[in-house]
């Protein structure tokens, strides 16, 4: 039984052995095709496949049964034209957890701490004296530190129990909207029927969510406009999840305190964008995962159950 | 007995009550002097005061006792001329750990994720795919996360204290340096003698030291050239502990990976000086603290100390 590793990334095969009916191939996730000796693979790990590579194994891997993407929102995989009635499909979810978690809890510092705006004027040669110096300590209707702020994370999962911890360290007071409302990981979780209530107690909105169907466009300008005027979003889930024109007046009508962005509709953001220079925009290129951490024990894990036939880890 | 609090921040009188034998003035720490019906105070709360107003403090309280600055790092207070033999001088220390602290974390995640960088992509409306998408992890001579890296925090009290649990729950391993060695909050903290074996495993070194005589440019390009080239400097104590002349020359030739800077040897940094522009250098303008946090509950444990003849607090 043939397993196909990318080598787009350290993988180390040796964690991967042990398995005696198994025999494991690199392979180019880059290039437009597969070799045909790789034809008959059963397993496919992928990572920042190219589109083309991806369409190829779609049509060229009878056998192929399972696939382990390393991206915690393998929309590359899902939209490459795969059978899914014969191919099992797993998320890399749990493998990005400390990345974007660091990245938003680094997104919500500068937006709190204002270090864009400092860097303007540093390029601009000039002493921001209005950020520093004696200042108001956490006025109501401000963002300006995470302690005692009210911190909504929307999507609360993997990444979600990361950060949480991180941003109470920091003394913030975090709450969560699901798909299923309970208590998680000592986190207060409500479902979006409660969003109505919760925004308009939010400091700062941390979206975390994947990009299906289900969250197109789900920040639309009726629930931005319910959020207070101070307020910071910060998305590092998927850029489908919000509705970019209805943010982008938001920002400029100043009735949000500022967006800081991973993600968005479009990657990359084209040149001209009107969200380049949106008001308190911070713009971030997809830069808080990309770098799976853990990937070997993922794939162990998912490849012993694949093997006894018992039902695995983040599947679609 | 009088107690005179600036109007400077909002001090909530009432908590500072229930000492009968003593009276509380509100004054104006930024006018250039005191009226006369305070000329008798005992004590004196100071918090962003003009350097006139204590310089005349200086001269025409000659019943003055104690000075019990909001500061950290009360140099404004050391620098007026009180009579030291009759004036005991107590510090703000302990009222600045959790502002500090997290300006100082917002600083080590802007260098090692770059946030800086990306924002002058952004202002020249370009989208800079060289600092997101799949990136290799933890690549050892990087510092790109906060994650097993390696920190120094310098000055090792009550702001890195604070610090250190924000930095370990990201995954960093922290170790310490001050004037007595030994484990503290759970750290391993040196004396300056060992710098030459530390300075080299060092990812990203933090200070926080005071602005004293014996702090001065303790940060020189001997030190410097001891850091690995892929090191990074966060600054939250004073300017002076650091020889700008040498940082400079160790930014510009790229002998480290850079500096983030909230203290200067002279602030607000003079336009035009070479800093602003110096290589991978991000300027913050002394904004880490400037807002202390439970200023009553230090005053009035001092104040019964005082009363009592106990040693204070935080006593320079
Ligand atoms: N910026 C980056 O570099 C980067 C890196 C990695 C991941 N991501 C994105 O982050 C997303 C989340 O990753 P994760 O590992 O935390 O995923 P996860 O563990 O699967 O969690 C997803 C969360 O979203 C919630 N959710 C899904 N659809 C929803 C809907 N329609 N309404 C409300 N909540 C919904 C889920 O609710 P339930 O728990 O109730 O099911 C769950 O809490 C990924 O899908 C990916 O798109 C971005
Ligand atoms: N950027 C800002 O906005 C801001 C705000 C607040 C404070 N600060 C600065 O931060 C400084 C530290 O504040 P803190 O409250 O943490 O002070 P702290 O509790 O008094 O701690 C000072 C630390 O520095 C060490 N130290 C002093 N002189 C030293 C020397 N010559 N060599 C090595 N170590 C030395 C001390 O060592 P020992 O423990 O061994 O005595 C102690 O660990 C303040 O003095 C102030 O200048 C800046």
């Amino acid at each position: 039984m043939k397993l196909l590793y990318p080598t787009t990334l350290n993988l180390n095969p040796s964690l991967l052995a042990g398995f005696p009916t198994l025999t494991l191939h690199p392979y180019d996730a880059t290039a437009p095709t597969l070799p045909a000796s790789l034809h008959d693979a059963t397993i496919l790990i992928t990572w920042a496949n190219s589109a083309a590579n991806l369409s190829f194994a779609a049509s060229h891997l009878p056998q192929l049964r399972w696939i382990q993407s390393l991206a915690a929102g393998p929309n590359d995989v899902l939209a490459a034209g795969f059978d899914t009635a014969r191919v099992t499909i797993c998320t890399g979810s749990g493998l990005h957890d400390h990345t974007v978690a660091e990245h938003a809890l680094g997104l919500l510092l500068t937006a709190a701490r204002r270090f864009h705006e400092m860097r303007d004027w540093q390029v601009r040669g000039k002493w921001p004296a209005h950020l520093g110096g004696p200042q108001p300590d956490r006025e109501p209707g401000t963002f300006r530190t995470l302690r005692d702020a009210r911190v909504l994370v929307w999507g609360f999962g993997n990444i979600a129990k990361c950060l949480t911890p991180m941003l109470v360290g920091l003394g913030a007071t975090v709450r969560g909207v699901a798909r299923r409302a309970g208590v998680r990981a000592g986190v207060e979780v409500f479902g979006e029927d409660k969003l109505a209530e919760l925004l308009p107690q939010t400091d700062a909105l941390v979206m975390i969510l994947p990009g299906d169907a289900s969250t197109r466009h789900v920040l639309n300008k009726e629930r931005l406009a319910l959020l207070p005027k101070h307020a910071w979003l910060v998305n590092v889930g998927r850029g489908s999840s919000v509705d970019e024109d209805a943010l982008f007046e938001a920002l400029e009508k100043e009735e949000i305190g500022g967006a800081a962005l991973d993600v968005f509709e479009k990657e990359p953001l084209p040149e001209g964008d009107k969200l380049y220079k949106a008001k308190n925009l911070v713009l971030s290129p997809h830069a808080a995962g990309g770098r799976p951490q853990g990937a070997e024990e993922l794939i162990v894990d998912n490849l012993r159950k694949f093997l006894a036939g018992q039902e695995m880890r983040n599947v679609v």
